[in-house]
């Protein structure tokens, strides 16, 4: 399909999209979101995208932009009132494309770091056929990625991405026509909530937003199952859509992922209730069973989700600080969701155990983990710690606002969560730059520095002789 | 002169101690200080160690033993005021106590850790004359110790200690007696200062503490002077007792923990010079020059000196955060100071560069740093983190303080740095045995740690196929 659409641009200009794409796919990667948050913020700011018809300040519009595009679902302003609906329109494509961007470019970028060494691509091992296949071509063989290919994944994504979303958005409809709201706005906002929970996106359409649909258990596990999907990552949907009752043709990728999610939402559900039922202003009065649904919800939208059915501002500092952990970590490698990415966490946690059990090797399910996947863990934790350090460093000069809420904020435009404290919200215009910069460096830099990375890789001809420095 | 102490145990006793010692060195230096810890909590507890005659409670006893032993620095009673005489000659040889034990104890380690895999022990390397040889034993070889070797050490860096504290006393004792204090307390007072400096501990001796030397740049530098030959590491100091104008015999350890030092220090000066002159409530009406000496101060004390001259609880968010990462990654391995150490954030940092260049080794000042340090630097830094977040966590179930002095007072603790917010003289009983654990945890935890992971390395007889999950 892309493949067709591209036919439609002059030869030269295709040449030249394929070639930079070809040499420096993270670069290229940067250049389209780069691009896209510029022709969003236009849109955005333009009267026509308002509710009341005049033009957005640029700090707004391009807060939005990021955000939208990022999938982060962080806000300035209100975004069931504010927006006319062509503005909702561009939001709401704004997501799409965002998603669709990231899982694609993530993939791709995910299919050159296991092609690199001459390994064959497994980004989807488990599978006999590949969408994506990596040709050799005039640069090193792994890096080179043809149009058409990109074209057959967007397609494979887009179309993933549709039906989930249309499946849950039908499911939910029930449920927001029960909450009262007429036949038309009700597809809307069914179709909006869905792809806001599959893109881990975390806008709301309605007045009053999620909580109109506080007590209504169904349509909040919809929620629920949507983020999860997307936090994922494509690779695992692919691969269990697959393979489902086969475990055995899971790749490592795929295992690792899935028990690394299941740990962290299972560990996050036990802290909430260990910690947050003391304070009183949450989660006052609430039975056992609520309570645990309560924790659950939260522990899911920590991953990246962002929707909030309690005041964040009002939980206490260690709930705060555990959803912060839990949001750094963030969801699965090429999904939707921010974050580190729980496999670059789980190999850091694997190096740790296979040291205090005497192994020379990183081990998981029975395969060894090379070497320089512990190095690219180590620079992308880096990299989620220094981004998250500096723009705590500079949003703290901007506001008088508690560390505390400072640091949330600052964690959650990282891992493109959208969970507020309500600090974003008041920032000045300074303060709102840096939240977007962060943004596009948790989405943009940690799906392309792994890459980068990677595809710097030279062949080293000697080896210097060895020497220990004393550690810890 | 250790081993002839030795001679006046059973000789049974003495065999059973060489044995532990021998099979578990990690566990051996756990129960030494475990038991420093005791006896000094039984001491301190004693009606004759308060000024008031009375016992002291159990939580302040425990604290003020561990907070000596682990050179912590941290008090929730006022040092010049509330211990006797005798209490006060306690706290000072416990200091002088926990120095030497972190010393030699982390020294022994780290040679084991450099004695693994059958390297040579080269611990002091760029020394002809290591006071360090490890003979081969029943266990493996680098594992075995004898008490005599570790009497050996135990007097190389006993000798050190008094030779670098009465050094520096003799040169504070002109400022302490141009403040007006008599001859006999100032001498005290100038042994006092010196062995706080050099051990890193940070307790002050004297009613006002530092603030009476505020403006005395000579006392004030011989403190930075103290905390900085402290908080290096013995076995830079050895190395550089030996080849001081002679770098090209340094080890890689001392070039590496040399330069990330220094760049740390300087990095912290230029920080605080960034952040805090716009927070008029501490360092108004400065000039540049008294400025610059105030952030050199204060990035000194964040290595692990704990001594402060500003009310830390004043201080920027943004200020407090730069201090948490300083105070964080700490001062050299096998020194007074804490935190996880500054070569295993450079091994972390140096993966990250040596990746991003493309190598697929790690490199440094023309030397490979082997994979399995890299994963001992992965280890000791989320244990860092580990303990620091349960810590925080735990802490803030204790009090309403805000999150940001939470963090702080706990990674002053976990680091043995010893500035407060102020925070921690306010806890009730169960925050202080929270913020003793998180001490004995930051000061024992992270020099045995290593150690325990390096010695359990067993052979691996067969490896397992390479996969490599997606990361980023
Ligand atoms: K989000
Ligand atoms: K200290």
């Amino acid at each position: 399909m892309a493949t067709e659409g591209s036919q439609s641009f002059p030869p030269q200009f295709r040449e030249w999209v394929e070639g930079f794409a070809s040499r420096s796919p993270s670069r290229f990667a940067l250049l389209v979101f780069a691009t896209l948050i510029a022709v969003f913020t236009f849109l955005l700011s333009q009267p026509f995208a308002s509710a009341s018809g005049k033009t957005t300040n640029f700090a707004d519009a391009l807060f939005s932009a990021v955000s939208t595009i990022c999938v982060a679902g962080l806000s300035t302003v209100d975004m069931a009132t504010y927006w006319s609906p062509l503005g909702n329109a561009i939001v709401f494509t704004g997501t799409q494309v965002g998603a669709l961007g990231v899982l694609t470019l993530a993939s791709i970028l995910g299919a050159i770091i296991s092609g690199r060494l001459g390994l064959r691509a497994r980004l989807m091992a488990a599978s006999d056929t590949n969408p994506l296949r990596l040709h050799s071509g005039p640069v090193s063989e792994g890096q080179a990625i043809r149009l058409g290919e990109v074209g057959g994944l967007l397609a494979t994504v887009a179309l993933s991405l549709v039906i989930i979303e249309s499946v849950i958005a039908a499911l939910m409809l029930p449920s927001v026509l029960a909450a009262g709201y007429p036949l038309g706005e009700s597809i809307w906002f069914s179709f909006y909530y869905s792809a806001m929970s599959f893109t881990n996106t975390g806008f709301t359409p309605n007045v009053g937003g999620l909580e109109m649909f506080a007590g209504d258990y169904w349509f909040l596990t919809l929620i629920m199952v949507g983020v999860l999907l997307g936090s994922v990552g494509f690779p695992v949907i692919y691969a269990l859509s697959r393979n489902l009752k086969n475990p055995r043709k899971w790749s490592l990728h795929v295992k690792i992922t899935l028990v690394t999610w299941a740990i962290l939402w299972v560990g996050g559900v036990i802290a909430y209730l260990l910690l947050e039922p003391e304070n009183s202003l949450v989660f006052a009065g609430m039975g056992p069973g609520e309570l645990t649904y309560q924790a659950a919800f939260l522990s899911t939208m920590a991953r990246s989700g962002g929707f909030n059915l309690v005041d964040i501002g009002q939980l206490d500092s260690s709930t705060l600080l555990m959803t912060d952990m839990l949001m750094f970590i963030g969801g699965g490698s090429a999904s939707t969701a921010g974050g580190i990415k729980v496999t670059t966490f789980a190999v850091l946690i694997l190096a740790a155990l296979s040291e205090a059990r005497g192994r020379s090797s990183i081990e998981a399910f029975g395969r060894t983990i090379p070497q320089d996947v512990l190095r690219l863990a180590v620079s992308v934790g880096l990299w989620g710690a220094t981004t998250v350090a500096v723009g705590a460093l500079l949003v703290s000069e901007f506001t008088d606002a508690a560390f505390e809420y400072v640091l949330f904020d600052v964690i959650s435009a990282f891992a493109t969560v959208g969970m507020s404290t309500g600090l974003t919200a008041t920032l000045p215009d300074e303060g709102l730059y840096v939240m977007s910069i962060v943004m596009f460096m948790g989405r943009v830099g940690t799906v392309t520095l792994a890459a980068a990375l990677a595809a710097s890789q030279v062949g080293q001809f000697f080896r210097r002789p060895e020497e220990r420095p004393i550690v810890g």
